[in-house]
């Protein structure tokens, strides 16, 4: 899909420009940067010591903090993401942490048991959300919305087991996009898969296919055509063939399938999709599976899941399994367990799995942080100062730039080093210092000097923000 | 404090540009318009009904959905809160939903029976956050950070009895600025009393006032510098009149203090306190009060609560109480509480009431509804066709439109009436449309509408992108 790769190559670069900048100039710069980042790395995996008895400090089992490398890191995958549901056309929309209990149960078989429940502290029973489609179809039932096309990003719970490795936590965020409504068959189907793909490859997380539940394919031609198992069964030998559109062409040209007209009409659909795939331009990257099978009790038709094809070239990212990064798919009887009549509102959608993502991304950070450094703040200018008593100056220059929306920083301390303001803008990678002393205020101007270059120039002290600005909108 | 205005209401501004846009071209769409937004509002209003015995579906007791209007208000509004934050050189970062039970007890005091607990299902006694503040110190402490100015946007929960007019819900989002470290005095509190008033000017919400508590100020002389009581409560006579610089100037001109060396002393941090916010600019919009006290117990020094003016110009809003929208104060112990040798950390910090605020702006907004639609959509162009039979044509089109990053939507029908089409336009503010039918396949050309002016124009299909791209960097 060349196209397709075109904007987010762009776009992952600008995130990647955003996020990574070169070492700080040369020496003393470049020192504080490698500890800064050791500290950085080291911090963001500190253990609580244990050397006190009664009362271990620690995140609850299976969550974490997210330190600020994180954050920079998390606020741009999850960027990415959003922009791409929004280029779709969908709309935000938030529910609460916890829904009444009743809401969550016989949503989703099996795993209710990973359900976190709140203690009944009088009044009613709740419970932690376990994922964002269910809310979303209470949203829709409870308002009477029986079309929405809509995103929602936000935090889940479940109490599994947590294997930290792989990026699988008891709390962790999901990014969902869903479409709400009766529509012609299989465009907003067709739509959610171009969006997974459009996601994977903007990450650039290496090759990726998205593989589509063969058991439930059969499902839908057996028990909604009435197709007879054992055609059923014929169009499953196809599946071992990999690749979805020759195997729906394929499945067409065999007499014992084209001849019968019930088998047709289960390919119809089938055929459709692919057809619409193909114009998307991203047919290639779908395909059948056999052992994929419906996670989820509230799922009415083909299930997907995208996985991430292990490129040999990537070394030392071998002990981190490569799983499904996205799932989705259709749910169209889940609004109608919410509506009083049990009118139902049909839904497709897909679910992002950014933890994961997120694992793979900040492996590869790290990775880079040997040479790089991460920006935790946007501190745009530092204000410093040479000779000692010159708060209140610094306080009256830095207020300047506030208010005129320059992000600023200064040391809290009435009187520091001037070495030591330096190396804290090389640490932080501030690029702009104003620096303000006693000549400069009996000349009644401000030294500009550059963090990289450590050049310097006296501009006027009434043209600050207008040459700061100036500086600024070049870099 | 014009200066510091400047910015803001620029800010505001383009909030309220981005926010609102004026209604559609005339007939059809201008309908559409009104009876839409009744719909808005109305849906984001609608009660479940009752008419299920068994089982009503609704938000648990004290919280609520965000609509799609709502959240993009609610966007705009915290962007601008962040934006602040970052521009004081904030750093992220983020925590779990829970913490261990024994992280938040003994922390918050009378008002602890408000915490929300988990259900005990085998493992750890868990409770929701409260606040942001007990986390982030227990953050602090774990990974022995001794310095960090963080900001931190995020929803905690409390088990109050809910006052929805005044946007008071037992789940709510909080935005918190806090600084850590041992600093020189009153410099960082300075700083986040700069912060609250550049947030407060910039949201626009009228005239505020941060008033600072007095029986903190007077503790802190008593019972840190040892101030007599009697002298104190001389003291206490100049905060009867409001104001503070000018309350701080008279102090050290009354004899019974300024001969006092005591009192002087304990003057000496209120003295640099008004000093810095002076520099500021914002002296003016501080002020004591003799009623405020802590409500929190990890509070240690001077807290101070941002409240909002009543302008009596502001028709309409007569019901909603005017009250704190903005707090915070020193907290030097908290660290500490966590430290296994007590090492503590001196913080202080301030807290947005974002919900708030919310419900304020939200109402304003429903007046400007009645003249103004929110867009909940970022959609670019629609791609449309006045023919049958076009779906793939314009599945091409869209794909293409998606993949040079436009916006793009489409209806998900096979033959959708062009004048459906068009209205839905209308009624999403989608400024462009893409049209191709018959005539424009056979011509090799596209035509591009622009809903506003309803002017058509026929371009090369190849420029497809370009044309759009042009278009769209114009408006």
């Amino acid at each position: 899909m060349p196209q397709l790769r075109l904007l987010p190559r762009r776009a992952w670069a600008a995130l990647l420009s955003q996020l990574l900048r070169p070492p700080c100039a040369s020496s003393p710069g470049a020192v504080h940067c490698h500890s800064q980042v050791a500290k950085a790395v080291l911090t963001s995996q500190l253990k609580p010591h244990q050397d006190k008895p009664n009362f271990i400090i620690k995140t609850p089992k299976g969550t974490r903090d997210l330190s600020p490398q994180q954050i920079v890191v998390r606020e741009k995958i999850l960027d990415l993401v959003v922009s791409c549901f929004k280029r779709h056309g969908a709309k935000g929309l938030d529910t609460p942490a916890f829904e009444l209990k009743e809401v969550l149960t016989e949503k989703y078989g099996e795993v209710s048991g990973l359900i976190y429940d709140l203690k009944d502290q009088g009044g009613e029973l709740l419970s932690l959300r376990y994922d964002l489609t269910v809310p979303f179809a209470r949203y829709l039932a409870m308002n009477k919305v029986k079309r929405m096309k809509r995103y929602h990003v936000g935090k889940v719970w479940r109490r599994e087991s947590p294997t930290m490795v792989q990026g699988r936590y008891r709390e962790f965020c999901q990014c969902d996009f869903d479409i709400a409504g009766q529509f012609d068959p299989m465009i907003p189907d067709a739509e959610c898969l171009k969006i997974m793909c459009e996601i994977l490859s903007g990450l650039q997380l290496g090759d990726f296919l998205i593989k589509m539940s063969w058991k439930d394919v059969r499902h839908e031609m057996v028990a909604k055509k009435g197709l007879a198992p054992e055609v059923a069964d014929q169009i499953g030998d196809y599946v071992q063939c990999h690749g979805g559109v020759t195997l729906v062409e394929q499945m067409f040209q065999d007499p014992r399938l084209s001849q019968n007209k019930q088998a047709l009409e289960g390919l119809e659909d089938l055929k459709l999709l692919f057809e619409y795939l193909t114009l998307f331009g991203i047919s290639e990257k779908i395909s059948f599976d056999l052992s994929l099978a419906r996670g989820l009790d509230y799922y009415t038709g083909v299930i997907y899941e995208a996985i991430l094809l292990q490129s040999p070239a990537q070394a030392g990212e071998e002990h981190l399994s490569v799983g499904s990064v996205a799932a989705g798919g259709r749910y169209d009887r889940l609004v109608g367990m919410f509506d009083p009549k049990g009118h139902s509102v049909p839904c497709v959608g897909l679910s992002i799995g950014v933890e994961r993502i997120f694992s793979i991304v900040e492996q590869r950070m790290k990775v880079g942080l040997k040479t790089f450094l991460v920006r935790t703040t946007e501190t745009q200018v530092f204000v410093a100062t040479p000779q000692k008593n010159f708060l209140q100056e610094r306080l009256k220059l830095i207020a300047e730039l506030w208010d005129a929306g320059i992000k600023a920083e200064m040391l809290y301390k009435n009187n520091p080093k001037l070495l030591t303001q330096l190396h804290y803008c090389e640490n932080m990678g501030i690029p702009l210092v104003v620096i303000i002393g006693e000549q400069e205020l009996k000349e009644g101007v401000i030294k500009l000097r550059s963090v990289a270059s450590r050049e310097e120039v006296a501009i006027k002290r009434e043209n600050l923000v207008a040459e700061v600005q100036k500086r600024l909108s070049k870099s």
